[in-house]
């Protein structure tokens, strides 16, 4: 249905844009209550011992989750990440991470949503983060421009 | 005293390397179990409401409490994060982010800190985010190479 | 004056009843967006290790955070726990075990609280634990009776 | 295998005393990397608006993954939690609290689990709370006694 590409279209575009283009976050795609979005590993996206960087796995868990809450709530609301827990199960490494986040609990104001981000090489991939994250969703008009 | 210099600048040096280079984190001062960094914000920090994307805080609560950590272990460990929660307490916009970081409870091979983010534009500034982290002092010999 | 005292007094009644009362928990002090609690060790608080149970410890922590960002909402607001994230530093065993929770970010709708919880024996203490709390201020109206 | 089951025996044993034992938690099940344990929710389970209380559930996320892990490790060692998050996603009422805990990420140091806190009444229920918690596998012998 046509609403329905503009809405997919919108998302992904609005997905990427300032610190998401800088790191290279490629949103893969969406349902209700779902997205998912990758990286493609480069040198510059890992730390002082060539695993990729924490800060970059924590942007893809709380992003993703971010849109897979924006996919459930009215037009005029935009998502503040409130807050998040991160646990990073295992050093990561490969061609990709790939961030797969889905809501738990909707809501109007309030969203909970988890994300598990996975490192994959070729065919393979393991669980390298779990995230649980608490998500605000803000009436536009309320959002003061910074 | 030489080598205490030479370790700050071998501090300095190490973290900032790769992702935390991409993304413009400065140390700006470090204390036994203490780390200050900063980013000079640009466009390309910001998320899609024109506020500094919360995964570059993130970033800075992880990496600036890593090193934080880093300063009390011997020279034979690396820090690598198990986890950590962060509260976004208001969106973050200015001049500048910084983050302080402090040991909490320093350990053999767990440490745990806490990081506060200031956003700052010219000589005011306010806390937008506040985490609290896990860290683990791993014996180098024992981080496989990726 | 006559209004703030019974204001502590209803806060002090209301904090002790049911788990909390169950558990032995005691309003120590309270004050605009602070409170403090304690719990009187027993050996029903421990767990299999002759720890205090970091249950009681959790219990204790987000209680304390409730109440202290229930000193800061209208009266027809009621607090419930959106989320939390708790680090025990040490095992904890003494006397008592205090806990300490102060407000980091008031809020119409959403607080932030930070607690800590101290094993106190006789005139020494230790921080056992310490949590980052995420709160809802929920009108009363809204909240459906169990 | 009578080792098996003096095992079980052990665990069922071990799990339910002291603090434990005083709010009424029961082991229901366990698996390797598995756990699951519940309350029966009588009144002084509850908090001040009726629901059940957050400490509470808490008490059997942390538990019930900590027995999950106990479960994977040897048997000189025992279970210390570093930390959890745990998000409430909804008001817990009913007869039961059900938690079900698995290990995310063995480890013969630190584990990754998970809780779900289920609220029972008949035969149904729904989520009430879910929990991500890091635990240390800590040799008895270095338990220095409370």
């Amino acid at each position: 249905m046509a609403p329905r590409n503009s809405w997919i279209k919108f998302l992904t575009k609005d997905a990427v844009q300032g610190f998401t283009d800088h790191v290279g976050l490629v949103p893969v795609s969406m349902a209700p209550g779902k997205f998912v979005t990758r990286v493609k590993l480069q040198k510059h996206h890992l730390q002082q011992d060539g695993f990729v960087h924490a800060g970059l796995i924590a942007t893809l868990a709380d992003h993703t989750a971010g849109y897979a809450s924006y996919t459930l709530v009215p037009s005029d609301r935009r998502i503040l990440t409130i807050e998040y827990k991160i646990n990073f199960l295992k050093p990561a490494a490969g061609d990709f991470i790939e961030c797969r986040a889905q809501v738990l609990k909707p809501g109007r104001q309030i969203l909970v949503a988890e994300s598990e981000v996975f490192a994959i090489s070729g065919k393979t991939e393991y669980l390298a983060a779990k995230a649980l994250l608490t998500m605000a969703a803000v009436p536009k008009a309320k959002l003061k421009k910074p």
